[in-house]
């Protein structure tokens, strides 16, 4: 099958620029002496995940679906990275009856509480991690905060306590996605790093095991200069890259692996607008990029072989309409390609633009579909 | 079940706003002796289809797999109401083979002298509708475009002439979304019932049959003083409603019958943010209040019977976090919510947030769940 033969909108995937983002930064953290925790949130697929590591290798996850979907394709070592909530831990105990060896995570004295007396009700053993705070930009106490020794005090000191155990701390740079240079980024690398190993020690101090130190963002990821006291990278987003990387320099704009095929249905003429059946519905309604130096809209146009069409934006977006235009707003810039013509649309945030799909339609460079990889939505 | 037996985020419908919804616009649309023909887009769902019009009435679509889905529940009159693409024309013809009345629309001379090829080579008879661009917004011709003739001499003037024919016309007032007072959709609703009713006295001065005259969107049918020369009104967001229909005065808060419902997972207090797991995966990246004249974040925070708390919102947003805040921004006027509080977030635009959740968790004004009825997504 070929691009040609597709209906639009569809979801690309090229599978040689997933694999060279993989092993750039398996490389790379090889070298500093961490593992890698993918987060498949991402991808939520298993033809994409494998290519990461294979199953029984460990996986981060955003919902327990996902927990669900790749345990049951062979992926048994699963951090829920999300604080969990008192009505998710009958799931995680199916999940772990399943054969699943979960670890999750929280960040206050009320979670920690519930989840202890629900372990000790369940006779469960649940490793949890304490979420850092490194940079205010979410959840997680900060690295110094008194509360961290009260959190811990709710759960078991090791694993032979049995319950639920301190079994590390977790924390995610998140402001990374918003620096300004490499720099910023180095620097909020070990902001991250040493937020995480401080808020460790403490705990190992007052006498927790606190084996686990997962850090993790695909920016802070690619720039690390060191991660001692690290045991653990998380990252996501590295698979696919996206505009918003590609804006604070994490990736080429030849290494976004992903893109939404979509076909020109109209014109506008007189206002330069290119129109097209690939609409928000398609593309999702992220806007990642208008808070970067470059706006790219609603994502970059490209040729149905991915390379940019010079300055051809998504200008505008209706549910299943996009409005391609010069990125200078000039009319007369647009260069009106025929109705029927393909194109493929470079995304702001990979993760909300798979999400819009059922589906990776894969290619290896060129316009052979050699490949139909599912993925799912939901909770 | 009840509300606090589901795992959190979940989309949750009110059975009785929505069908107080249905039979607001059905009364409007009587009284002024026109049809409906809904646009399913918006709930992707036979079970909620079912409360607007029986199997059998005529819909209308934004995908070809709302086409397929839909007529394997039992409705035929379908029409795909996109600019049709030469790749999808064997679908449609698919779709007419397995006992669907199709009608398909365009607005240009390429598009039209495809599918006329392609009807005529396949000896079918398909019904077309040409667009019009009644405000500036999107796709279409304006009424007035020498063009229009140009389209529509590449089709049949009636079905007794086989082929693609020239059924009539569609417009969409896309631009009413914007208006900023109930007078501007009253006005933006007789320039598009103009506009659609110009062109089809065209086609018809012309020669063509033209038996159609197809307007509509949310806003518009809610405020059209008159429709004369119309012969069906299509409207979808109507059945949910939402913070951008609310913003611009064409429903209450109160009428918005889909929220997500979430947990608080945790607190960041010096900021005044509630942390819950209701993401922007939940709630999509839709910021369409954001140019109201009231910006509602990511949604407004509700208790878990639906009832708005004081100038809560969601704040920001993360894939599966949500951030609360007091609109003022000041941390001192949000109540920080303990840990486990159960939350229903009303979204800004109902098509993108129900967009992303498998199903609807039905209650019937209180926090029994009665049902759940799965809706679909994709192409």
């Amino acid at each position: 099958m070929h691009l040609h033969d597709l209906e639009t909108p569809a979801l690309i995937l090229d599978r040689t620029k997933v694999d060279r983002n993989i092993a750039r930064l398996r490389d790379r953290l090889a070298g500093l002496g961490v593992s890698l925790r993918p987060h498949v949130k991402t991808n939520k697929s298993a033809d994409v995940a494998r290519r990461i590591g294979e199953p029984g290798t460990p996986i981060t996850v955003s919902t327990l679906k996902e927990a669900e979907y790749f345990l049951q394709h062979g992926w048994t070592d699963i951090l829920y990275a999300v604080g969990i909530a008192a009505n998710k831990f009958a799931h995680v105990q199916r999940l772990m009856q399943q054969g699943a060896q979960m670890t999750v995570i929280l960040d206050n004295v009320a979670s920690a509480q519930a989840l202890a007396a629900f372990c000790k009700d369940q006779n469960l053993t649940l490793p949890v991690l304490i979420e850092i705070d490194c940079d205010g930009h979410r959840s997680g106490l900060v690295p110094t905060a008194p509360e961290l020794l009260d959190v811990a005090a709710q759960l078991g000191r090791a694993k032979q306590d049995g319950g639920a155990w301190v079994a590390g701390v977790l924390t995610h740079a998140g402001a990374s996605y918003d620096c300004d240079s490499t720099q910023a980024i180095v620097a909020m690398a070990e902001q991250e790093r040493a937020g995480a190993v401080l808020a460790a020690q403490r705990l190992r101090d007052a006498g927790y095991a606190a084996p686990v130190v997962s850090v993790g963002s695909s920016p802070t990821a690619h720039f690390a200069k060191a991660l001692d006291g690290v045991t653990e990278v998380r990252a996501g987003v590295f698979v696919f890259f996206d505009l918003v990387m590609n804006g604070i320099e994490v990736c080429t704009m030849d290494d976004i692996a992903v893109s939404v095929l979509c076909t020109v249905i109209g014109h506008q003429k007189e206002k330069g607008w290119i129109i097209t059946d690939g609409g928000w519905m398609a593309l999702s309604r992220d806007r990642g990029t208008s808070r970067q130096k470059t706006d790219q809209g609603y994502g970059v146009v490209c040729d149905v072989d991915g390379q940019p069409l010079q300055d051809l934006i998504v200008a505008q977006a209706n549910q299943e309409h996009g409005v391609l235009a010069h990125r200078s707003g000039d009319p007369a810039r647009t260069p009106m390609l025929p109705v029927g013509t393909l194109l493929r649309i470079l995304p702001n945030h990979a993760c909300a633009t798979a999400a819009q799909h059922p589906a990776y339609q894969v290619v290896a460079g060129g316009q052979e579909v050699e490949a139909t990889w599912p993925r799912f939505s939901g909770w």
